[in-house]
């Protein structure tokens, strides 16, 4: 099995710092967030490409844990992995760096299920995912 | 004609200050939405009723000006006041004070327009903004 | 020992909902700021209190899921509540319902460490949460 | 008198769209803050360096004019240009475009003062500002 992972670099901006001087933590779920589309432009599973597919993909878990904190100013680098699961889920698993120093600034992870356009739950993997697994995987 | 303003007091929150320990300047647009809201709530023109009669109001000018900062835990108090106009807009002023010292902390307005559901631009007042007026100038 | 909880209602702002039309799973986690101020109003141990004492209390964990969308112009109640543990940490209990119906919308718990003003990070429990702990528990 | 302006490119955030598809109005303030950055950078006179230079500055006017709306998954491009003023002030011009369309989304200014480190309002315009001046213009 393929391990799918992609990462980006990106600059910490003035307002994401709080009054303490540090990155706010309530920050740390936009960054995931850009990781995950830098990965579905990647892999070709973009949310515009899931709404296509008659699909919502929405948070239904999600993790974080701090380890350093990072400053404005700071350049910061997050990676994101596809961890595999073989239920109708998405996971992913992040780890956010000070770029600079290689210091570990975050580690968390998200779940994501799937919804049809009228917000019901899918149990069952949905097709186009069950594809895109065999394709990238 | 009458003067239809409404007001609302509100406390900053830990997330809305910034480095230098004042309320991020970005956070006014998000204070001058709340008081809208009120506005709507109080007059009875909400943004889902607007969406209702068939319209979006987006903003399409914004303008504010910074007088004295805020700090966390401050208490805030705002005042949204209707501005007449003829044309196919709904135009507001703002007015934050600190609440406890009464100094007033920034100035503003903002202008919104008509779209339909198409996002086409409405030059002529829609009809339940003219009733609208009616009823409550 | 007694159970600290307190609770909190709130409207979802217009700039909390995203294209899915339900609030961004990003702003739970100011919800749960919110709530963690509002229990330390009532409890006195605000943030500013901490500050006094010397101290900063950041999040290093931080975990939301996520169970039924809130909506734009529902009301919101969060309830939070203090989990003891004899360690240097603050934790926190979260539970989100819609206010009107009653349904769980989210659940979730934070931990909080401190850190002293040269961010050193307090393996004992500082003085001023031990006394904090013989007063309220 | 030296033309002094920059530009970026930026991709547009699920989380910057508000319910009707579209970015919302307030994430605009970001953006320009970005585009301030960015300048700071080419021009060395980010605001790190003011501040070590014994200065806050901050955004004492703000105003914006929404054109056409940016959405979920455009890129968009922001210029920044230096607007002269012999003021004690820092005033920047804005203008937004989408990227691909070359289609203009928004423009705007803003205007900043210099505080001292007690937050007094300087009158004079600061050395460190009289010489990037006579460096840069």
């Amino acid at each position: 099995m393929n391990r799918l992972t992609c990462q980006k670099e990106f600059d910490i901006r003035f307002s994401e710092v709080d009054s303490m001087g540090i990155v706010w933590h309530g920050s740390y779920s936009l960054y995931f967030e850009d990781a995950r589309e830098e990965f579905g432009r990647q892999y070709n599973i973009e949310y515009l490409y899931i709404f296509e597919q008659g699909f919502y993909a929405p948070i239904v878990e999600l993790h974080i844990e701090y380890k350093n904190p990072l400053r404005y100013k700071d350049r910061a680098r997050i990676e994101i992995s596809y961890r595999h699961t073989e239920a109708a889920k998405l996971i992913f698993d992040y780890k956010i760096f000070n770029a600079d120093s290689g210091k570990l600034s975050a580690t968390g992870y998200s779940v994501q299920v799937f919804l049809d356009r009228d917000f019901n739950l899918m149990w069952d993997v949905p097709a186009f995912i069950r594809q895109w697994r065999e394709k990238y995987l």
